[in-house]
């Protein structure tokens, strides 16, 4: 695979770029840049906005951070984004998830695609009781 | 909405259709069959092996109940499953998700939209460190 | 559910749109025209070159008549296309098509879901067996 | 690509995924086990389930073994899923799918893509004919 | 069709959340305001992320308002999101999308889907004259 | 990647799909084919009914050419279609897409996204006032 754009490095990198490389760094505590970073710099606003969101939306709250990854792996199956499994699968290994976890993940995944099929195919209607 | 095929209700259902639907007021431990039951006896073996394995899938593991509701319901978002959407978001509210979890997955499951679709468009290479 | 644009009767439609009606009729042997060639028109030169196309693709080759409307059901399906559900799990059934099949057809369409949920889940790469 | 998971290799199985393997060789006919059950032995029990489940849904019964996999391509090409689509292609082939039915395949996959775009866009309202 | 949540009415609004309809209103020149944003209010923050990014992402800038209008339609229905596709199409023929416009532009939708299923279908490798 | 069908060169091509080929070419003053129509020649009238109708569709009209690559794009990236992206990105450099343009371009690809993915997951109900 190779990108539409041209990833930029650190080295090549205008101001407004590398301020937000400079917060990723800082906020995760290590040297090493994504890629996905790298592309979403063709437009510098646009990384500051995501990346601006990232940070927020994905730390600690109300859900921990580990359940957030778990989210986002699943959206990113159903949505078939190769980058996005293989960079939160990473994540969520290193934010702890146990090879237990991943496997029970797995089997959700899967049976929410299965149901998902089935009930579109039927064309299920909601029920009553499901209404807020 | 109206469904391809009649909802089967228990007084119409036959012995292995009754079977299931029995199995799932024992296990849930109330009368309501919601519809998706009803519609999948249009093939009853079906039925029976995705009620059975909704059990073990779903059931508190290295994941608890409330998380695989999570992961069910973003699953069911990205494959646009009105059905699926309203009986998860209700099961995981009967589950004890709070309006602030609430508020958070919604968030997660936005800017995974958000970044699938920028890494998607930009078709960002995989970084070797997430590789296994 | 509403279009987003006005739906085309015959007693309003122009030349070019009726004389694609008027096929659509003389080819299907009624007088019902449904929705989705009445909101087409809203394009004359497409809603030709999308019935032109259907008589062509949806006869009788290689494949039979049945087994192209049970595709369409599954691509519908998958792409979440309420109307094409609808329409073609109705032409299937007008063309022949047995609730035992519709059954395993089912069937067929969730399994395929949930592997295809499991394989990108787990980004299995493809066996060199399988290459061409 | 890669995997997100180790691929369990036979002589690397316990004994509930050798169990599995032995008889996906026994019902196929040969020693081949493809990625997919490898990578889904993550979770050994979705592997004993997904492939209980295949060996039913898949056999032939109302729909034959060839059309269940037309089906099955249909939905995997919807759902982009890469490897479903080269296994089951390659397994339509191998079960005796000819080159003219795979032409016509293609054509009513296209076809059903497009249509399904149009009426999405166009959001037509279902006809009144099609309800069951 | 209903919300998973309670759309949040101005006079039943938080002084944060009523900040953002004001500012919507005030954008906009109208008292409106549409259920999107009511229903986003359940996550006020959220709700103002997503409001001040619409702001510089749907400006006039590189690109005119209506050719991104055209484009968020585009992507609204590739991913099946009725609400989105009704929003926008509306909010196209506000800003001026003429009825000659929307005809083409629902027939390069329709081409889109047909050779994204068939590229999808014969899984095309992609030309080194494509490569950035 | 690798296609499930063989490319046909032109030096391979029967004649019905060497006149698509010829036509691809004057049309666009150049000798290269790009792969799409080499594995589409797996169905000749299929090959024939798409290039007639892309020459159509993509010609300029009450939408630039350059708009509807943009539209094309937004379609592919939102189908997930790799093929797709690379071509249609690389057509709009072509046609002379600016840097800035693609920019944008690409937040409100993004933009869509994920507003797409918030709007289903609340299931917002359509206003009345977005009915045409």
């Amino acid at each position: 695979m190779m990108a539409t754009t041209k990833l930029i490095e650190y080295a090549d990198a205008a101001a407004d770029v590398r301020a937000v490389y400079d917060d990723i760094r800082a906020t995760r505590k290590t040297e090493f840049i994504n890629n996905f970073w790298k592309a979403l710099a063709v437009n510098p606003q646009q990384l500051r906005r995501t990346w601006d969101a990232a940070k927020v939306v994905m730390a600690a709250g109300a859900l921990d951070v580990l359940t957030k990854e778990f989210v986002y792996i699943a959206v990113s199956v159903a949505n078939k984004c190769e980058y996005c499994i293989h960079s939160h699968t990473a994540a969520a290994r290193a934010k702890g998830m146990t090879e237990a976890q991943y496997a029970e993940l797995i089997a959700v995944i899967g049976m929410a695609h299965s149901t998902n099929g089935l009930v579109t195919a039927l064309q299920v209607p909601v029920d009553e009781a499901f209404k807020v």
